[in-house]
């Protein structure tokens, strides 16, 4: 049997402000830094130490692993990094106060937004400032692979691959391994290992910085999953969660 | 041409004490954090934007690098860690106050220790808790590549190594890296590079958290090199390394 470790990130600065960040790279609030910590307390108290972490190009991601592997003793841990685990693209819709957009487009179209499976938002021009082509951390990626826009489809289309070629072979190999990443690239792979249907995995809220554990078989299918910590606080977390991008 | 950058770690907290560190893996103080922060600074300041990075499996020198790619903004690049970077291995001097040891060796024998090329400290037993046979991190190594002791010499030895066979290669694919290290691994470098005698790289002191570059022709042969930064607080850092060992 392994073991596999998702974590979302902690409260980001754009997470505070509701608005939708995609590929922006915004960093960590103090809430969500003490959330990271808290996550490596938990992991090292239940005894994880990971040989091997996953995590995006993007620094919330990234500090919130830094932060968690510190309290564990285990910055020495080699990390890869890939833009397959970034979040989810918000087109148009990234930078907007999430409040903003639902007054002007509707709560309805809003949710249709965050929430379907394959309606993508409005794309970036590709003439905006926004793009992300400019950007070094990109600069190995063909300019399609690039995206303007993602509906998590599109996201779990990216994910997938990532997970195929470099976690599962990493997993099977018996490495103890933790990913760090976003909202939308942790259900796109909680989507495949549990077979969720389209309709479903778009109502499953995953809270910030809560350390999510999968039990998979010798076949990588899983067993149980399940959160560490307190389970009024994981609640809490996911009801926050859901409750983004309405208007206030 | 190719330039490369190493850092020594910001001030640790044996640093502080005056204790011998070696592989004992202790943090920084929050001048050396400072120091990581500042050395940053300067490298974003001085045009650097490295594609990957370098360090030993020890905390005071992760955490360096991780504070100055985060002033970068690059703390997405590869970090690459090898017990090979490590700092020497102090031997049976790991965790003594410099000052006490002197005092009861005589200045004289502890700059033999700290500064001969040749002659290793008492070697720890193979039964003192001290010893690195238990850490996690050294599980891959064979029982013989861990050290009880070494001299300078054997640090050269297991550094040089990894320098051929794995940094090397990278500067002639055109990579920007940075290797942030500990004065015995970066002094084993810069020997050689510099082919510096061994009668001179023991006196040469490098500074805490002062990015060096080096500039290297299509060869990997020095042209030149330079701290960056205010020259005054280099000297006196040097001056810092070179006091310390020192009776008080």
């Amino acid at each position: 049997m392994y073991k596999i470790v998702f974590m979302r990130h902690g409260e980001s600065t754009w997470n505070l402000d509701n608005r939708f960040t995609g590929w922006t790279d915004v960093d960590l609030t103090e809430k969500g830094s003490a959330e990271a910590r808290q996550a490596g307390k938990l992991l090292r108290d239940a005894g994880f130490s990971f040989d091997l972490a996953y995590t995006s190009v993007l620094k919330r991601a990234i500090r919130t692993l830094w932060l968690a592997l510190d309290e564990m003793d285990r910055m020495w841990i080699p990390i890869k990094h890939s833009w397959r685990l970034n979040e989810r693209h918000y087109g148009a819709l990234q930078g907007l106060n999430k409040a903003e957009t639902a007054a002007k487009f509707g709560d309805e179209q809003v949710l249709v937004w965050r929430r379907s499976y394959d309606v993508p938002p409005l794309p970036l021009e590709s003439t905006d400032t926004r793009t992300s082509y400019n950007d070094p951390r990109y600069v190995d990626l063909k300019r399609e692979e690039i995206p303007l826009t993602e509906c998590l489809k599109d996201t779990v289309a990216r994910v997938i691959p990532y997970w195929n070629d470099e976690i599962a072979p990493a997993i099977r190999s018996g490495k103890s391994i933790v990913i760090s990443a976003h909202g939308n690239s942790l259900r796109a792979l909680i989507k495949y290992l549990d077979k969720m249907s389209d309709d479903d995995i778009v109502k499953l809220n995953i809270p910030n910085g809560q350390p999510l554990v999968y039990e998979l078989d010798a076949d990588l299918q899983p067993i149980r999953h399940y959160y560490l910590g307190d389970a009024a606080a994981i609640e809490a977390a996911q009801q926050a969660v859901a409750s983004q991008g309405k208007a206030k």
